[in-house]
């Protein structure tokens, strides 16, 4: 079964945007600061960097829900899964001072060689995630 | 029918990730760039400054179909229409010196008033997109 | 005299360069998300924000002296004190592990008001800065 | 004598903050792009890729002189002479509808091995800058 990770953030002066909240963009990068933390967390990162593939993003879809402002604190939730030969990451942002869900995110990532040839994902990291 | 919007662009240095090619969130900059650029092409910006609503991403959809360089030149094509009270870009990049698609992205946006409530798609703009 | 504050944060995936370590952007982008967390440590960000004044940088320099990897713990300390007009910013970024510096900063700001003119130090600041 | 190189770019939809301008890193982004870009005139990418040296920017001062809005275009020229053992880049950007300037950088970068010591500048790229 997948393993859940929580990872607690706040707010920083530079990401607003024009409208004073963070930008889609934002998101997007506290998505895979999150990804990065879930493999440090479960200790994945040297399968992954010994590795001669790389884990690549094939999809990801964003549903923005609340704006987020400055000095917000906020959790990132996240889970991962198999779908062979995909990694599946299912997870969420919510606003920590009322609970409520800022956005969500699924992001489909695929391992590939050094030729950009699609991949099986590793033994080890298999065995891991169930 | 939606109008079909056409911006060139070439990749730069400071927009490399650690795999050496552009990472997630610049495509995601990329699809923002050019629906700003679709907006000042078909003279809209007045009509979305003037007004009192703000133009909101609820969704975004991107499909990553091949990796892009530092110097790559990139075809981003736009268009546009609603689905009311949404309106709905579809965009693609495509590699200019191959004409191989190197992404795509659905983009859902809303109208919000200053209290965040959703609106209509304001009439000039939804005349301007027919 | 200037007050010292102290920030702790950890480097993430998203801020690597084709290098594999931070870049020189990000480097400023923590310096600039350290002088906001000044601000609000200090309480006064109420005073920044109901102001009528911005508060804009007009110079940066910005020493870069070690190269900072994916996951490493970086101290950043700032003081800020008064030249009139100006405020000026003396922060460093540290290695937590090592205590080596990796980087130092001197950054000029000056408030102006809604013309873009240049205007004093609001004395509210100027008192809680001495 | 160094060569004098253009480049010209217009302000991006994404590159604005809360201040509704483009904000202190974006000016960073755009030094950084031209001295790619300037390299790329040059003819100097190959020398640089090919060899075993990294360059890297051990300074950077930045003078913000004007903001800068949405879709503002923008010149940013750009030289480059040897201090040895360092490169240096003298930078600015000037506002094409008024020619006011907009910010100016100077930038000091050294070539390093892979053990990152300092090394000196190869000699093609040095015969090339004279």
């Amino acid at each position: 079964m997948a393993e859940k990770h929580t990872l607690l953030l706040t707010v920083r002066g530079y990401e607003l945007d024009s409208y004073n909240h963070i930008n889609n963009a934002v998101y997007l990068n506290y998505f895979e600061h999150a990804r990065w933390e879930y493999f440090k967390a479960l200790d994945l990162m040297p399968s992954l960097t010994e590795s001669e593939l790389s884990l690549v993003v094939t999809d990801i879809h964003i549903r923005y829900q609340r704006e987020v402002k400055l000095f917000e604190e906020l959790i990132v939730e996240s889970s991962c899964f198999p779908e062979k030969p995909y990694l599946i990451f299912q997870q969420r942002i919510i606003k920590k001072s009322t609970n409520l869900p800022a956005a969500r995110a699924t992001t489909k990532l695929i391992f590939v060689d050094k030729e950009k040839m699609a991949r099986d994902i590793p033994d080890g990291l298999l065995k891991r995630l169930k």
